[in-house]
């Protein structure tokens, strides 16, 4: 049961650094797996995210894979209902779809990112995702 | 612990199906969790080897990546020593570079296998792992 791992610190791949930028509200820690610059052109990160904790409204310009190792969490594309995503889960995130990631207000959540088609280009950051439409999940 | 985890039904992800090619000596399961013709070029399968299993020698045209999310297991590049690998461990297979992975001869062993540069070409299957070789390791 993922109730019973402490998820607070990640699932079998380690927290790494918290996350510093101006992207995310609430904690939430990166471990590069595999990093950006290798030759297989496939960067992944384990992300790991308190609860309350999520990522702005963004785009990756060649899309981006994440499979959910531990916890309960969001995933939203714009003008779609968050859904709930759980451990065991992958979510096929489209080239250009506006979307935001993150745990649920009672949960940890942790899950891997793999970028996509690297050659599309990059990350385009948006607004946050405020309190206001995360409270009414 | 990993020895608490029933591995023998894979870790985090579904089994899936028994893999019945000719390019595997003993038990393979997988279950594919990105596809082949997503359009995010990126095809994820998590295999499950039941222990003693391995597959044959082989060569990726545009590498790998393998995320192990339980067990022990082996990798071997052709011309090094085998490495055992465990829970955490990420391997980064180069292009075209020969070599074979699968389970320790006491271990189940599970891992995400993560397909790159797929636009380079196909995986080229090569001769088994022979009893006479895995059982020296």
């Amino acid at each position: 049961m993922a109730q019973a791992k402490n998820l607070a610190e990640s699932v079998i791949f380690p927290k790494g650094q918290k996350i510093t930028n101006n992207y995310f509200i609430g904690g939430a820690w990166l471990e590069m797996l595999v990093p950006a610059d290798s030759p297989l052109n496939c960067p992944i990160g384990n992300v790991t995210f308190e609860p309350g904790a999520r990522n702005n409204w963004h785009k990756h310009a060649g899309g981006q894979i994440l499979l959910v190792t531990g916890g309960t969490g969001y995933y939203q594309e714009e003008g779609k209902p968050a859904q709930v995503i759980r451990e065991g889960d992958v979510v096929e995130i489209p080239s250009d779809v506006k979307h935001w990631h993150g745990a649920t207000a009672d949960s940890w959540f942790a899950h891997i990112a793999i970028s996509t088609n690297i050659h599309m280009g990059e990350t385009e950051w948006l607004e946050p995702v405020t309190d206001e439409a995360y409270d009414q999940l």
